[in-house]
C-alpha cells in the first residue's frame, strides 16, 4: 500500500507539471494570436485606407463586429464561458462543485469569445478568462487515464484546481509568486498547506514553460512590463512617503467608486432588460462597443490597447522613451498635457470598463485596472515633480508603478496585485511603496464596499461561503430560509422545469422523491437543465417559456 | 454592537501596526549592535597585537568566552530562550499553546543570549530567534491596554503571533512577501485567510518601519545582499537550465545530509549526555567555539561572517569586486582558485553548523544555510565556466543565489526561502531558476527526511499536529496510548512532582482530581513545573532528585 501511495503521489507531481508545462503553452500561443494575428489583423485592416474618416469608420466596424460575434458565443453557445471565470472558480472552491464551469467546451468558447472581445478592443482584460482556461485544462487533465485517480471526489478536485489557478496568473503575467499568493485569496476562508506546495510547483513549471517559450529575446510579451529605476535606494523617509499614502487612499476611493458605478450600472440594465432585450437582442454590445471605438479613436492615447499605455506610464519620462509621451501631450508642455492625459485617461478608462463588464462577454478586470491605476499614479507623481521641481528622487515612473497595484488591489480585494506588480515589471525597488498603496487601497475599499468579484458572485447568483455570516446568536434557520419552494421529482416535465427555472433563480434545483414525499435526493444546477432544455428545444424546434439569461 | 465590532477591528489594525513598527525597530536596533558594538568589538580585540599569533589567539578566547556566556544564560537563566525558537512556534501554532515560550523574560534572554552566541562567530544564523522575538513582542503587546480584548482565548492568541512571525522574517531580511509565505508555511496544516491579511499588513508595517530606519545611505544593512545582474534577460532554452537543475538536486542531497548529520551528532551527545555533563558542564560549548576558531583564523575566507561571503558570492567576479575574491583565491589561478575555495567552505561549514545547532545556545540556520548554498552554487556555476568558456551569459553569481535559496528551501523545506532571496537581492532576473531550483532541493529532500525543523520539533519533544498521521483504518487508540501514566493531583508534593519529572519527558502533565479518582481536570506545562521546582528550590537551597537538561 505504501507503494501504491507512493505511486499516486508521483502521479500527482505529474500531473502538476503536466498541467503547468502545457498551460504555459497555451497560454503564450493565445498570446501570440493576439499579437500576430488578431491585433495586426486590426491594424491592417484600419490602414487598408488612407483617409481618416474612413480609418475612423473601420475601427468602429471592427470593434462592434468582433464585440457582437464575442456575445453570439456567449448568448447562442455557452453560456459558461462569459465573464471572467474567477467568481466562478471561488464558488467552486469554497465548497460548491459546479462542473457546467470547467467542462471542456466552455474551454473552446472561452478562447474564442475572448479572441472576439479582447481583440475589438474594448475596455476590458483577459487574465480572468486565462486563469478560467487553466482551470478547465486542470480539470480536463484530470479525466485522462494516468490521472484519473488522484482526486476521486469533488473536494480533491477542486483543491486540484486551485492549485492550477495559480499557473494561469503565473503564465499572464510571468508572476508564479504572485500566482501563489492569487490562489490563496481566492480560497475563501481556509486554506489547505499541501495545496500550497501543489501551486508553488505548478507555477513554478508554468514560469518554467514560458522562460523557455519566450526566450527567444525578439519575443517581447512580457518585456513591455519592465521598469529600470535609476533609484534603487528610495529614501521612504521624505515627503514622498505621504504622497505614497495619497496615491494608495486615492486608488482605494476610486476602485470602490468603480465597483459602485459596475453596481448601479448593472441593477439598472437587470431593472430594464425586458425593455433592452425587446427592442434589441445584441444592442448593448453593439451601443457600447461603438461608444467605445467612437471615444477611442480621435485621442491616440486612448486607442492604445492597455499593456502600451502601462509600458509608456511605467518606463517614458524626460529622456528614456520620451518620443510615447508625445501621443499623450500632442503640443501640450510637457508637465501640465500629461497630467491632463492621466485625468482625461483614468475618467473615460473607468467608466467604459465598468460598462463593459455587465456585457454578455468573456472579459477580465486585471489589465484595465493596471493601465487606469497606472495613470493614477503618474497624475500623482506629476503633480509632486511640479510641487518640489527641486527634489531629485521623484520618479512620476515609480509612482505609476504604486498606483497600478494599488487600484488593481483595491478592486479586486487581492494583496497578491502588488506581488503580481513587482514580478511583472521585474523590479523590487518600489517593493515597500507598492505594498503600503496596496494594503491602503484594499483597507479604504473594504470600508465602502465588496470587491468586484464578489459583486461578479452576487450577481451571478453563485452560492459563495464566506457570505453566510452569522448576524446573531438568535437567528433560526427559519428566519431565512425561503418557504416558496421549487422542486423537481422524477415526473416532472420539461414544460414543469422550465417554469420552474422561470420562477426561480438558485443556481440549483432540488429533487425530491415524488410531489407526496418531498423526502430530497439531491439538487442538480440550472446549466444542466438549461442545456437539457436547450437541446429538446433544438430537437423540436419548439421553445419552453423560459426566464432571459441574467 | 456593529460600532463595538468596528471598533474591535479598528484595535487589530492600529495592534498591528504597532507591533510591526516596534518590531522592526527592536530588530534594527539589535542589528546596529551587532555590526557597531558586538563586530566592532571583536576588530578592536582581536587589533591589539599585531603579533600573528596573539591575534589568532584572541580570536580563540573571544569566540569561547561569548560562546559559554550564551550558553551560560541558556543553561542556568532561561532554558526556553535556546535554539531557533521557530519549532516552538510551529507547535504553538498547530494549536498547542505553551505560554513558557513568549514570556517577556524570554525576550530579554533570548536577545542577550543571540548577542553572544552570534556575536561570537559560530557558524549559525539569527533569523530564527528574531522571529520568535518578534512573537514575544507581539505577545506581550497583546497584554497591554487597548488591546487586551482582540485575542480572548489562545486560539486568537496564536494567530495573532502567526501573523507577527512574518514581521520577524520581513525585518531580519527586508522581506516582506517571503515573510508573509513563510508565515503560511509555518501554520502546518489548515491556514486561515483572515490571517493572511493581518500577516501582509504586519509586514509591509514593518518593511516601511525599516525603509524609514535604513533610509541614511551610509547604512547598509541589508544592501549588501543586493545584486545587479546584466543580463536581465536570462535565457533559460539552454544548457544552462540543466546546470539550475543540478544546482537544486545538490542542494537537495546538501541538505538532507546536513539534516542527517545534525540528527547523528544530536542522537550521539544524547547518548553519552550523562559522560559528557559529568566531565565538564560547559564542556561542549567550548570545544565546540574553540575548534570552530581555530579551524576559521587561518584561511581568511572561513573568518568571514556569512554576510560578507553571501556578498563576496553574490556580488564579486571579474572586474566587480574582484579584490573581495583575493580572500578566498589566494594566490591561485582564479578559476580553479575559487572552486577549490567554494569546496572547503562547503566541507567547513556543513560540519560546523550542524555541531552548532546541536549546542545549547540560542540560533538560526537561515544564514549559514545561505552562505553555504551561495558556496555550492557558486561552485556549480565557475565549473559551467571552465566547461564553456565561450558561452557568454553564463555568471556563476547568479548560480550563487540559486544555490543559497535552494539549499535553505531544502533544509527548513520552505519554499518561502525563494522569495526571501529574491527580496533580499532586490533583483527578480533569476527569478525562475531559483524557484527552480527550490522546488527541486525541496523535493529530493522530502524523499530523504524531514525539515530541520521537524528534527527540532521532535528533539525537543514539542507537541505538533501534522505529525500524527493515519497509518491504517483498523489503529485503535489503545495501540499507540502509553500504558505507563504518570500524573499530578492537588495533594502531589514537590519531590513527587520531581520524580514524575525525572520519569517522563512529555512537554505537559495531565492533573486528575486524586488518586481515587482519576477524572481529568487539566493539563500543567512541564516548563511551569520545573519553574515552580527550581524557584523552592533556591528558596529552601535543597535539591529535588532532576532530570538533566534534554
Amino acid at each position: 500500500w505504501a507503494k501504491f501511495a507512493r505511486l499516486n503521489n508521483f502521479y500527482i507531481w505529474l500531473y502538476l507539471a503536466v498541467v503547468g508545462l502545457l498551460g504555459s503553452i497555451s497560454l503564450v500561443s493565445i498570446d501570440l494570436i493576439f499579437k500576430y494575428v488578431v491585433f495586426a489583423g486590426r491594424d491592417n485592416f484600419i490602414n487598408l485606407t488612407q483617409n481618416y474618416f474612413l480609418q475612423y469608420l473601420s475601427f468602429i466596424v471592427w470593434t462592434v463586429v468582433l464585440a457582437f460575434a464575442s456575445s453570439f458565443i456567449v448568448k447562442k453557445l455557452c453560456y459558461a464561458s462569459a465573464g471572467s471565470g474567477i467568481p466562478d472558480l471561488k464558488s467552486i472552491f469554497s465548497g460548491f462543485w459546479n462542473p457546467a464551469v470547467v467542462q471542456p467546451m466552455v474551454l473552446v468558447w472561452k478562447v474564442l469569445g475572448l479572441l472576439f472581445s479582447y481583440g475589438a478592443g474594448l475596455s476590458i482584460g483577459k487574465e480572468g478568462p486565462y486563469i478560467h482556461i487553466s482551470a478547465i485544462l486542470a480539470n480536463t487533465l484530470l479525466n485522462i487515464k494516468p490521472f484519473k485517480n488522484i482526486a476521486p471526489n469533488e473536494t480533491q478536485r477542486a483543491q486540484m484546481l486551485a492549485s492550477c489557478c495559480a499557473l494561469g496568473v503565473a503564465a499572464t503575467f510571468g508572476s508564479p509568486i504572485g500566482g501563489v499568493l492569487f490562489s490563496i485569496e481566492v480560497t475563501g476562508t481556509y486554506y489547505l498547506i499541501s495545496n500550497y506546495w501543489r501551486a508553488f510547483f505548478t507555477a513554478t513549471m508554468g514560469a518554467v514553460g514560458i522562460k523557455i517559450l519566450l526566450s527567444n529575446p525578439s519575443n517581447d510579451l512580457l518585456e513591455s512590463y519592465r521598469t529600470f529605476f535609476a533609484n534603487s535606494n528610495l529614501n521612504l523617509a521624505t515627503v514622498q512617503l505621504l504622497a505614497f499614502i495619497i496615491t494608495g487612499v486615492l486608488c482605494g476611493l476610486l476602485s470602490s467608486l468603480f465597483i459602485s458605478m459596475y453596481t448601479k450600472i448593472y441593477n439598472w440594465k437587470k431593472h430594464h432588460q425586458d425593455f433592452l432585450t425587446k427592442i434589441t437582442p445584441y444592442g448593448e454590445v453593439v451601443i457600447v462597443a461603438a461608444i467605445t471605438a467612437i471615444i477611442n479613436f480621435p485621442l491616440k492615447f486612448l486607442r492604445l490597447d492597455h499593456a502600451s499605455a502601462v509600458h509608456t506610464m511605467f518606463t517614458a519620462h524626460d529622456n528614456v522613451n520620451s518620443e510615447e509621451l508625445e501621443i499623450w501631450t500632442g503640443s501640450m508642455p510637457f508637465n501640465h498635457g500629461i497630467i491632463l492625459a492621466c485625468f482625461m485617461y483614468i475618467v473615460v478608462k473607468l467608466v467604459l470598463t465598468s460598462v463593459s463588464i455587465t456585457l454578455p462577454i468573456p472579459y477580465g478586470i486585471y489589465i484595465p485596472m493596471f493601465a487606469i491605476g497606472a495613470a493614477v499614479g503618474r497624475f500623482v507623481g506629476e503633480i509632486m515633480k511640479v510641487i518640489f521641481p527641486h527634489m531629485e528622487d521623484i520618479y512620476p515612473t515609480g509612482y505609476a508603478v504604486v498606483g497600478a497595484a494599488a487600484l488593481c488591489g483595491g478592486a479586486t480585494r487581492t494583496v497578491s496585485s502588488a506581488v503580481i506588480i513587482l514580478e511583472l515589471t521585474n523590479d523590487l525597488t518600489y517593493m515597500v511603496p507598492v505594498l503600503l498603496g496596496v494594503v491602503l487601497s484594499c483597507g479604504i475599499g473594504n470600508l465602502m464596499n465588496r470587491s468586484i468579484y464578489d459583486c461578479f458572485l452576487k450577481n451571478k447568483a453563485l452560492p459563495y461561503l464566506p457570505f453566510y455570516k452569522v448576524k446573531s446568536d438568535s437567528l433560526l434557520a427559519s428566519d431565512v430560509m425561503k418557504r416558496d419552494l421549487y422542486y423537481v421529482t422524477q415526473k416532472t416535465t420539461l414544460s414543469q422545469i422550465a417554469n420552474v427555472l422561470d420562477k426561480v433563480n438558485e443556481p440549483a434545483i432540488p429533487i425530491v422523491e415524488s410531489d407526496a414525499n418531498l423526502q430530497l435526493i439531491g439538487t442538480i444546477s440550472r446549466t444542466t437543465l438549461e442545456e437539457v432544455i436547450s437541446y429538446h428545444e433544438r430537437l423540436h424546434s419548439y421553445s419552453f417559456s423560459r426566464s432571459p439569461l441574467s
